[in-house]
């Protein structure tokens, strides 16, 4: 047998291995439920990888709804594209930033107008998946009390998906979530003086 | 003035210090140009973070390119969805992971035709953005050498955006990238023993 072909039917026996472990690990997960995912961190990918997960949905014929807390524009790529699907909902509920509204309790009232649209699709078993988009900044600044909205999230349809984004996700959401994600920061386009792209950011 | 009034008015103060200061940055991020996006780590969010983009990049009209190079199914939920919009085109590439492959010689030639068909949108101003999904293993396993690769990527169109997902991505071609996020596990419901779920994992 020449070197060549000792190494690969070392690299063989190596993956049937390999397979062997991943195969026993695969089917040890056999729980099937409704998945709460959070999305936080500072760096790019939370809104989006929230998108992802709806394509992904939409294509297995889920219904699913969005609702955006934060963002107050309708001009976004991901809503002109989504909005075309008869199975997605799409909501804008929020104002802008706390730096663009300076006010205080407008901010709050916005944000609990939109927490009870939120409601509304957590108590409704047609809705396979739910993405409540920004949603943590409610949360950190105190708009919603964590107790109130984790009754609500937990009592929700079994197999009801639900994905929040948003940075600074509290501890007591992250313990409560199925799968959580730290979108880390290693550098960012707008760093290095490049705006933000309509079709990347928006 | 009531300390509720006086806190709201110091409120509105911060926030409009804050405006400025945001508003300064933004104004002084003006280059417009394509971007080299890298989505890696071990956390849930590279692919799905990548499809969000997509969704968002077809929302503004955009023609658009993705490549799978790992995954060999076709069964997909972001596939089914995708694959309806005229303005993508969707290669699946792959043969699967190393451990079910088990031939390396195999899992090097299709890298190669993978790469050979990156080459050609890569060159191809009519895509605004392409997608190369799971293509950081090809560079992990030696497959393919990062020089060679990221000649061909420092050389597409100017306006061109070029998202790469996969785990491990080599520190050349984070050197290379614009916005690099690293999808940080903090937890994944496989963890806990609960099956992929249509709609969220495929």
């Amino acid at each position: 047998m020449s070197d060549e072909q000792s190494r690969l039917e070392r690299h063989k026996a190596r993956m049937l291995r390999k397979k062997a472990v991943i195969d026993a690990s695969i089917a040890a997960a056999d729980e099937e439920r409704g998945l709460l995912l959070v999305n936080t961190g500072n760096g790019k990918g939370k809104s989006s990888a929230a998108f992802g997960v709806l394509a992904r949905a939409l294509g297995h014929g889920m219904r699913c709804a969005v609702i955006q807390f934060i963002k107050n524009r309708s001009d976004t790529g991901e809503e002109a594209f989504f909005r075309s699907s008869p199975n997605v909902c799409w909501h804008v509920m929020g104002d802008g930033f706390t730096w663009e509204t300076q006010d205080d309790t407008k901010d709050r009232a916005t944000a609990r107008a939109a927490w009870e649209q939120a409601v509304v699709y957590l108590r409704d078993d047609k809705i396979d998946l739910l993405i409540l988009d920004e949603f943590t900044y409610t949360l950190k600044y105190g708009w919603l009390a964590l107790d109130e909205v984790m009754q609500v999230i937990n009592e929700r349809p079994l197999m009801q998906h639900l994905i929040i984004t948003g940075r600074a996700a509290p501890d007591g959401l992250i313990e409560e979530a199925d799968t959580v994600t730290d979108m880390t920061l290693k550098k960012h386009a707008y760093q290095a003086g490049i705006k933000a792209m309509p079709g990347v950011e928006w």
